[in-house]
């Protein structure tokens, strides 16, 4: 160290954070403050990254789970040199700013992933380093180690109780992620107060049961305990490091620090300024003198750090030119460059199946198709891979033993799953997909909502639909489901009916960089239907006629998924009695309704108003496509145990039910 | 024992699993098999159970969290003669038969709770055992131990790997459930196949980390192993008890045993007539010798056990008359004998309101009026007490200091928190409810449906529930969650707009015996609206006319919660320019549909097609009652962080938003 101390360059992350809460009205002062001698260490000492290229790829990842103390990473953003201004500072939590109350992907440069949610970052981070340990065993070559480099994570008491620490932790223990560093921010505080009456594990025998390395009882004040307890952690290869560090929440606040007064709220202009005292800082709001700042300031030693790393990627260029461009273009997140082809060559192979086929596995039939071409595609199930059908024949499980494969068995971890799914997304260089039930992704519905957030390209794979999968019973069959996620904002949710329709969703997800996908498949078995080229072309744009009438129709029938082929024979029934039916497949409604209104209003014109939806699962929200009056033939109730064909004459999903309910419909319209 | 082996008295559980699983050709005999011998012990020698009266309250509970091992808990009840047949047993996963394809709860008598959905079993498991423990520490007295005796669950791997075990059994630990006592399956198998490639975890160790005492290594197919663990266990009356059962999956099939093609298929028949040769099993399908039949039987004994009990409640009457009163109402389920009267006089303190208050308050308001009347209510929070306001002054926190509380820190635990109340009220003598921000029921969404779809009186207090919230942003802004919760079968959701709203929803949950109720409550103030009495009642209809017109409305408004006072203003500013609108506030939708159709239409005519529904959240589930005609202010994208009343402005919820959209819909419907 220089003639500056550690504690006062630690301090400027303690003003901005109490200053920014103050200039808010709003916001978590404790963490930041409580933190704020780890992050000093950790960042001027250890992280690797580069202020000048946030995105430099073999930069360290950091990521605070405890999201709440977004001002400890803002601080240090700015501090190191980040685009990010003492007036986004002063922004904190105002409308379009920089510096939103939680850290948000995409909104500020530096932040790995989007945090608050707890436990989830914690998650995020595991999905990190396993995606480094992958893609290192991947594409790293003798005297060539173009991806090697650390990820840490910050973690509060709130991480720690939150299920999703459990599955994330164990699963990163068993794939011995090494370079994962976890610091616990052990401070015996929570919202509720002090933690003592609801969390009392012991947690560094929690974790040694893990297989992590752990490093109990480090004074998180005290820059020698937190540099040796890093060169601990950093030393062992083979397991992740979790350091407990006992830390003051609100370090330094006379009459706050410890206690949860500065947890969630400013302190207050008085105590900011006996804070500031007691911590000998004596500066303005916002204000950071020249020398912490240059202190701080990690611009430089960033840009020499990614230009060694360049200078190294060059050499790898020279040597393995066709693994960098693998490895560049998946960095980029672009699919080959001839994937035109590859989609063509895909899509002619589909129309000539004949046979009936459970969209599951033609969702497998079409990943045997892409496996090879798409090296990126990272796999895996919450131990339901025979029956999510997510294994292709060149899945390879990853294993300490085997790191360079491309299939997870995530274990009975749905939430889990999906929230590293979306670190691994976030750390680039991968499409994860990842199957499991559609019931059970209910245990991971956040991870989902957060894949959209931040419009990650994560491909969720959920079969067993509906009461379709039969004997299992309600708690297996989804119902809600599929509205819970055709309601998420930036999800597309897909409900293929045949081999041709889970295929150009499967394609879709591909070039869908910017959000995630959900397929929703049966157990079933499911016939083949007939398009034409036009019709071929038109499943992408998520709803079309699949069967047209002449002259203006009667009714018009609208299905999804297992349906399709009910409401085609239904259709063939009411034209027998002289009705003009059209019926519309509509495997993915988020798509079509971004179509534009010519287009849909050719598929559901507006003045026919006879309009019947028929899906298996609850009706509400088909309202919106048949309106006051139409109907919808769904389920609105909880399902049974019994075979599925017995299931579906008790639900009502037979023609006669969808014949009889569209002549109802077709009359109701005609007076 | 008397000549009658241990091991052939397991066998015939293991016997009719098998022939269960085949005759229904869909199954899983793996776990029963494999279960056994420990079912055997645990029910034969410990269970205080009375087959004749399955609800007798001071019954042990049996929970098989492993839930699709049914066949042992349908075998097991089979066998100790509760009413379920050998006919019914054939009937496995039929439709309506008594033995769905997992235990279902309310199907079958002697299944204490619905299992499949993995972890939530163990976390039922816990409720019950703190419902147990601090109901007998409300009700004991001297001499009468009204209230006492064990939970035990089977558990899997599965179970173990899912975060909710984590965060339940920590709890059970800091909470001292001495009378928890929980055998794990450890047979090395779960559907992906072998377990060491995804799941490592020391269990022991973990769960000595919870402060639960572990008895490992015990050999799940020997009687003594067994006994002498389950001694143990129950000698230690401080800390649950984890037995760690070595077991074989498929326990005596030759060629299937220990392998992953037991876990959930039919032996078939050839493996069967093998497996029960080398079981030394004699006998065709589903028989049983009348030896094996008898040894099974706990009739007798349970009648015995259960009026050893009565005659002590009878002492507990004579004694403490009042205690047993209310003892007895809370078990049966009842609300107070002047139910009426506390309803009456609950309601008549609401109309004088005239400040503007949160819902989330409004809600603390009513729980301080109903807490002193309504000793049963059992409440938490998944520690956001200050922010879900869910205490009221005279709530205790339960601690193993004072188990005879009324208040539940959970911790950061919104899954745990939602199973263990399910479980609470499984148990009985307690209506929970529980808190957390309404964005993370989704960390807790299963359990949520499962109280649903258990018929649990559970009550569900979500709180911070629009963008309304401000400065915390997006990833705590629900925007899809309301629908989630609507479409959830059984589930009555209740988003009231003022103090009475709220009181009205309070008390209509704790009426409603047959289901769950969540409140969706506001972070910010909202004001007063009037009603008369009429209106009044009509509160609990779910949806009525708050403002009405005269003549014939020009357009509805239809609103909820915040959002409803802001309808009423720019009805008053619609009727100054000249419109005639009528105001629909819709505080639960699923009690509005199931109320005569001609009450609906009167709320909502049918020739009225100009229709507008306003609510800060998702606008999809809205078109069920606007239809094509009419339009929604909704948010169909994520939030943002700012302060709140920016993000209305933003998001389109002002006065000249709602005036300006109207006048275009009723526009429209003029053509």
């Amino acid at each position: 160290m220089s003639t500056l101390q550690r504690r006062t360059l630690a301090n400027a992350v303690r003003a901005l954070s109490m200053d920014a809460v103050q200039q808010a009205n709003s916001g978590h002062p404790g963490a930041p403050m409580g933190m704020a001698d780890i992050a000093e260490v950790l960042w001027r000492d250890y992280l690797q990254h580069n202020p000048a290229n946030p995105h430099w790829p073999n930069r360290d990842r950091f990521i605070l789970s405890n999201g709440h103390g977004s001002m400890l990473l803002y601080s240090l953003l700015h501090l190191s040199g980040y685009p990010l201004t003492t007036e986004d500072l002063k922004q904190f939590r105002q409308l379009h700013s920089k510096t939103p109350g939680h850290p948000e992907y995409g909104y500020t440069e530096g932040v790995e992933t989007t945090t608050g949610p707890l436990g989830q970052g914690l998650a995020n981070a595991v999905g990190m380093a396993l995606a480094e340990k992958t893609l290192a065993s991947q594409f790293n070559q003798p005297g060539f180690d173009v991806v090697n480099h650390f990820t840490y994570a910050f973690v509060g008491d709130g991480c720690l109780m939150e299920g999703i620490s459990h599955e994330v932790c164990s699963l990163a223990g068993t794939q011995e992620l090494g370079k994962l560093i976890v610091f616990y921010d052990d401070n015996g505080i929570s919202i509720d107060g002090e933690i003592e009456g609801w969390f009392t594990d012991d947690t560094p025998t929690r974790f040694r049961s893990y297989n992590w390395q752990v490093i109990s009882n480090v004074d998180g004040h005290d820059a020698k305990a937190i540099i040796a307890a890093i060169e601990e952690a950093r030393r062992d290869s083979s397991r992740p490091t979790l350091i407990c560090c006992k830390t003051t929440i609100g370090f330094g606040s006379p009459n706050k620090a410890g206690s949860h007064d500065c947890h969630g709220a400013p302190l207050g202009k008085d105590e900011i300024q006996a804070t500031k005292h007691a911590l000998d800082w004596h500066h303005g709001p916002f204000e950071i003198p020249e020398d912490v700042s240059h202190a701080w300031n990690a611009f430089d030693k960033g840009q020499t750090l990614e230009t060694l790393w360049k200078q190294l990627l060059e050499g790898y260029k020279a040597k393995h030119p066709e693994l960098a461009a693998q490895f560049l273009r998946r960095i980029e997140g672009s699919l080959p460059a001839d994937w035109d082809e590859i989609k063509k060559d895909i899509l002619a192979q589909q129309s000539t199946l004949t046979d009936d086929v459970a969209t599951r596995k033609c969702s497998q039939n079409t990943l045997q198709l892409l496996g090879d071409k798409i090296p990126e595609l990272l796999g895996g199930s919450a131990d339901l891979a025979p029956s999510n059908l997510t294994m292709w024949n060149g899945s390879e499980a990853i294993s300490p033993a085997q790191p360079d494969g491309n299939y997870i068995h995530y274990g009975v971890r749905e939430f889990g799953m999906t929230a590293i799914m979306n670190g691994v997304a976030l750390y680039g260089g991968f499409i994860p997909y990842g199957g499991t039930f559609l019931m059970f992704m209910e245990y991971a519905r956040n991870a989902v909502r957060m894949s959209a957030l931040m419009n990650q390209r994560v491909i969720h794979i959920y079969t067993h639909d509906s009461i379709g999968l039969g004997e299992d019973g309600p708690t297996h069959q989804p119902i809600e489901q599929i509205t819970a996620l055709r309601v998420t904002p930036n999800l597309q949710t897909w409900r293929p009916c045949d081999q041709f329709e889970t295929t150009v969703a499967w394609l879709a997800a591909l070039e869908r960089n910017e959000g995630p996908s959900a397929f929703i498949l049966s157990r079933q078995n499911l016939p083949q239907q007939k398009r034409d080229s036009l019709q071929q072309q038109n499943v992408s744009k998520g709803g079309y006629i699949l069967k047209a009438c002449k002259g203006t129709p009667d009714v018009i029938l609208i299905a999804t998924g297992s349906e399709v082929a009910l409401a085609m024979d239904s259709a063939t029934d009411l034209e027998q009695q002289g009705f003009s039916v059209q019926v519309v497949s509509m495997p993915c409604a988020e798509r079509f309704d971004q179509q534009p209104k010519s287009y849909r209003d050719k598929v559901l014109p507006t003045n026919i108003r006879a309009r019947v939806a028929v899906e298996c699962g609850h009706s509400d929200y088909w309202y919106k496509y048949v309106g006051i009056d139409g109907t919808v033939i769904g389920i609105n109730r909880f399902g049974e145990s019994a075979p599925a064909s017995e299931l579906m004459t008790l639900f009502g999903f037979t023609q006669e039910k969808v014949v009889e309910t569209s002549k109802r419909i077709i009359q109701q319209n005609a007076h």
